[in-house]
């Protein structure tokens, strides 16, 4: 007898009550304002992790080793982002209930909101750490609060001051700087400058992590909806999500953001794949 | 003194005031449930329209004596169809107020709905003339009732039984079929046969044409969101034009579907741009 | 408790038990001469098979009334022939034995060896039809006798005269034109003509279909490895497909020589979707 | 002792000396008033000639039995058209003078001007048989009389009224259809009617004929700088190709316009390079 | 009423009577010896600039607040360079005398010849800040003199030695690098150090900046006719231009050389978008 | 009298009997494990070599001073890892034996192994210095003893302990790295450093230089079937390949696994003609 056709990301085979960490996708991008097509994503991401290794030279450990499971995509309804927030929002929080760690793949930025909600209602005192090229902290786009350059600020709305932390940033609008700048949120823009300083002073609390990998330089990742010159590089974002694994107290994170229809050499997915498997092996479960 | 940059589809330069006909643009996707990308249709389309001459020898007729406006594109908020489709209906009132036909590029096939809503409202009796690879008929796709697959159906709720007739369709679920098949929509499968029997029967009503260039077989029109096999041929598309248009009085237009991204070389964006071409010289106005 | 990532051809979700017809992959292409590529067919076919219906409105039938089932991709040994083809005729075997009719996505043409092994060891008496752009009748390929371009003649080593007939030939080098009219193999050039007649012939007999998707024109199908314009059309396909199944006992088939990279607007994977969903329904079963 | 890497089109190895017809490359696309890029025609397919066979099955005729000498690509003076010209007439000359048929592969159409010229003062009563999507017969083009769209106005300027025979024409400006309809030169819209009857009106004569691949459908042959939708099939040229190489007594030939960057599936090359060798095959000398 | 299709590059929205700065875009690469289509380059950028923000987190300064006007692109000769130049030399010409600083976007670089005749014209004592991967230093190109690879040269036949500053340069032919060490040309390889004292040494001079885009490494810039292996980064790009603009009178500029085909990511283009903006907003005015 | 069409690497035209250093193509990729195509890579660099100089401004050498011969390419039989390797053999053996340097142009990296043996033969204490991205030093790969994967552990089979040095290695399975460690081989990670050790410690002994272009950074060279994010810069690679040609005795060497297909932008092709120009020049023959 034969098998039906499971298709995990590499090395992410652990059953589902061993593991620790639970990968889902959610293919979204309805509010997508300039280039769609992340929704593709998480389906390219594990077809190509079929050309990564499951071991980490940078680490010395092996997806192998690590108890993660691959739950798939959700089936999100393209065009309403109410709905696919909930969706998403239901996901995470099974995962959450069950004692593991999510970790989603977008879609665009805005599904950040639906996972974050979900840890947040487990976690009260949940803070953000937030890798980006762009703010994300519009009161709206074009009329529409659920967008995903509003996402930062759909969250702080949640959270209220001094809880969300951006590293990288290098794009929005004057409004969003000067909003950042009146002390809503801590921005640190270009770079990781500070980052081990702000995880110091959140030690102890709770973590989402929330990773656009366009704050990777476009050089590294061309492949996605706006890409923004001047970002940070493959190893200072290594450096940087190891700090963050290390010194904080993770408990759910997303990478989104890869469009991998504008990448035709695949570098971009191969990009994606390589920071998920070291945010897999990273985090302390 | 220098002049400001204006970008229109090629040879419609006539005044505002002196226009029969008013092109825009509806560059919204945000429902597309395979492929997006139509956003960009319009704004390809008036770049790509200087590889085409204004004349055309198939209706000796030149786009140059026709009296044209292009009033550019719409600013449509991303995400939100509702709001999208209201600004739509808003674009073509004003033009069928002011005694022109409205000639539409989309975008994603929904926005026939905007568009539609604007001309039943002046012309209650409305028909629909419909091209299509897709029914486009169902209730509502994953939830949502403002979808592409839906748009026709939205329609009918407008028109009721009778007043939909469509041509080409090869492509839906099988409740779709059997929908029309209950006599709610006239549905022709395949290609046009019976078009000019169609014609006839509707003789004297207004007519709201509505052409989803993925009627178009793929080999000649292969940069669409959901391409199928088996379609008609670029000859069999302008004689069925030529068709309605001549038997019919055709009150307002939209050419859809076209996704420039998806086809590098150019021939899905300059196929549109033609039959765009030859339906504005074809309109009788 | 989640679910694994099961990712089936759309419609393909009958249970092994109750599944009559049985889809593996064969995803090799290490002896393609030109451009490589065809491995990564079936699982392009697999995603992309969520733009397509699993309704036919040709057939008036469902994909998800028929009972497939998906078993997903062989790993084969890139660059060993041998090996590769062994476990392709094993996994064809294990189908035959359970009563049920394997349907192999490919991969190159060579991968028809080692299915067409494994049915010509049950069904003795079995007929190839082969539907193809090239002849594949050749002794060897740069001194290799297991490459693409042998496949057939080695299959006839297996059968010998008058149990291959070919239809759509339209290259091949001049030997190969020679060798067939020496009668060894039927061979119809550039079209169908005279389907029906083979059909008539071999009836009653056991039948494998060798579908390699590059008869179609380029137009058509322009991702494959070697493009041969002067092809049939879709609909010409269809047909003869038709034909095939209905006038032969077809015990068991394959489709290939789908390069998906090689055709980025998608059209061609979707092309080769719509041919298998259309064969996965008109198959006796 | 290792040799020289020498690169010649399939099958066209034959000396210089016994060669009937030699080939070569003129690269030049500097006047291309939309896309550009017909410079790296000849050598695209030379590369993707080795995935055609050398035999002809329409013809029965292999490359390896004629005796055709490929003599490469023109070093052209990109940008200056003068120039590009007398080099081409040049090499033409030589090799009408040493009594073989050239065979020239484009670039854009302008290279013909050169290569008619040579031909011209061989053959003072030599007329042009052209397939093309558009009539190229403008006076200037923004004020450039050596431009691909006035070529054969440019040739008319040699041999006066009744010498050029159009046939494919779809696409031009008004003011060139209306020029042609004054009888200045005969002028067959969208296909290949009447081309028997024009070629027994030129029997006897000598014919140069120039082959745009843009008279193509571009479903056939997107790779082209300005494709025009509704052209001709595959077969529909390589049957029109067959009556002038009977008919008429060709004493030159080229043929242009293939853009390989703009089709990356490689089916535009491809089928150049069919064409080419059909007629090879087909020329008779 | 409506209005007609304006498209500026994002921002540009000053009316020309308030303006102090003026963009044109100059598409022409008729001279392009390698890989021609910079032509497209100023309406993919006015396109995407819509991916882009106004607002500058590197300056703290909006577009919005700039005095900046898009006067479109010039409809220049393609194939004539002669009179592509005397266009570009006129528009250049206007601007300069309505007393404001005119920006080009070509364009291969042969186009900075015009705006720089009609800036010396202006400012005879003028110095050129010449940002490039390749000298474009020749004599002459094939024969021909107006090519792009000898456009400095052209510059410095009218200004003689001393005046014209180069950096970044890493390619050339070898007599290029020997004639600038001669002393014509003030000649940096590889880099922009030396950049401050050059500044500093024509202090009070006016000053012509010409930017080669593809001065960048193809890392940052893939689209681009020649890419260069070993460039600049994008920060010391925005920071040598940073230092010309503050230190040196610069009284024109250009920046050129994107070919958007080549860079299917739209990456090169949204760099191009950016370095344009950080300009405009450099600019002294 | 015409020439033949010979295409060399540019400026690679010396006789072979003056030639002191041997170019030679081995297109050859049927073992490639995840995306295939190193097989175009010879002949896409011989095209775009003619958008490079042949003088170089690191070394102020120039290629035309150089005596270098290119051979052209190998016809390797694709799918017989067994036969292809026995002719790269052969023809590097060739090379060896009049006295000259052999360079390879890879194919993937198993071609390595053939032009290893031929050197070996001729010089026994033969040392590899290998720069890539993968170990390549796995026992087999699937069952496959000759594959890239493997490609290294052959060649330690011939050599032994200690002949073995690699740098930039980033990717492999543990098993790999924990044999490395083992002492098999010298393994440096990531980048070059202890190069100058590891050249002063081999000193004297003759030298195989072997280079993966994918130890470059896929930002760089992102045309490669496995692009491993986190490589070198192409400065670094030029800076390693001096030191290697300065302190060490090479005796042959190849490049190897550019897959020009998969970057569309043709940077990582320009990028691999610039290496091996530069190896070319630094070659002390």
């Amino acid at each position: 007898m034969l098998n039906r056709n499971i298709e995990n990301f590499i090395g992410c085979d652990a059953s589902y009550e061993e593991s620790k960490i639970v990968i889902f996708g959610a293919p979204f991008d309805s509010t997508t304002s300039f280039r769609p097509g992340t929704r593709f994503a998480s389906r390219a991401m594990r077809a190509d992790s079929f050309g990564l290794e499951t071991y980490s030279p940078y680490l010395d450990r092996d997806l192998e080793d690590a108890a993660v499971f691959d739950s798939g995509d959700l089936e999100l309804c393209i065009g309403d982002a109410k709905m696919a927030l909930k969706d998403i929002e239901e996901r995470a929080g099974i995962i959450l209930e069950d004692g593991k760690l999510p970790v989603m793949i977008g879609g665009e930025h805005l599904v950040t909101l639906g996972a974050f909600k979900a840890a947040l209602s487990k976690y009260p005192d949940l803070h953000i750490i937030h890798f980006d090229a762009h703010a994300d902290l519009r009161e709206d786009y074009l009329g529409a609060g659920l967008s995903h350059a509003c996402v930062l600020r759909r969250c702080w709305e949640l959270t209220g001051d001094g809880r969300i932390h951006q590293f990288g940033i290098r794009s929005g609008d004057r409004s969003e700087f000067m909003w950042a700048q009146e002390g809503h949120v801590e921005m640190r823009k270009f770079d990781f400058d500070g980052l081990e300083k702000c995880l110091e002073s959140i030690q102890g609390k709770p973590v989402y992590l929330t990773v656009d990998l366009d704050v990777l330089d476009p050089s590294v990742f061309p492949g996605t909806g706006t890409p923004e010159a001047g970002g940070v590089t493959f190893t200072e974002l290594l450096e940087a999500l190891g700090k963050v694994c290390r010194m904080a107290d993770v408990k759910a994170c997303d990478v989104n953001e890869l469009c991998p229809s504008y990448d035709a050499s695949g570098v971009s997915t191969a990009v994606a794949c390589k920071v998920l498997r070291e945010l897999l092996l990273m985090l302390r479960v």
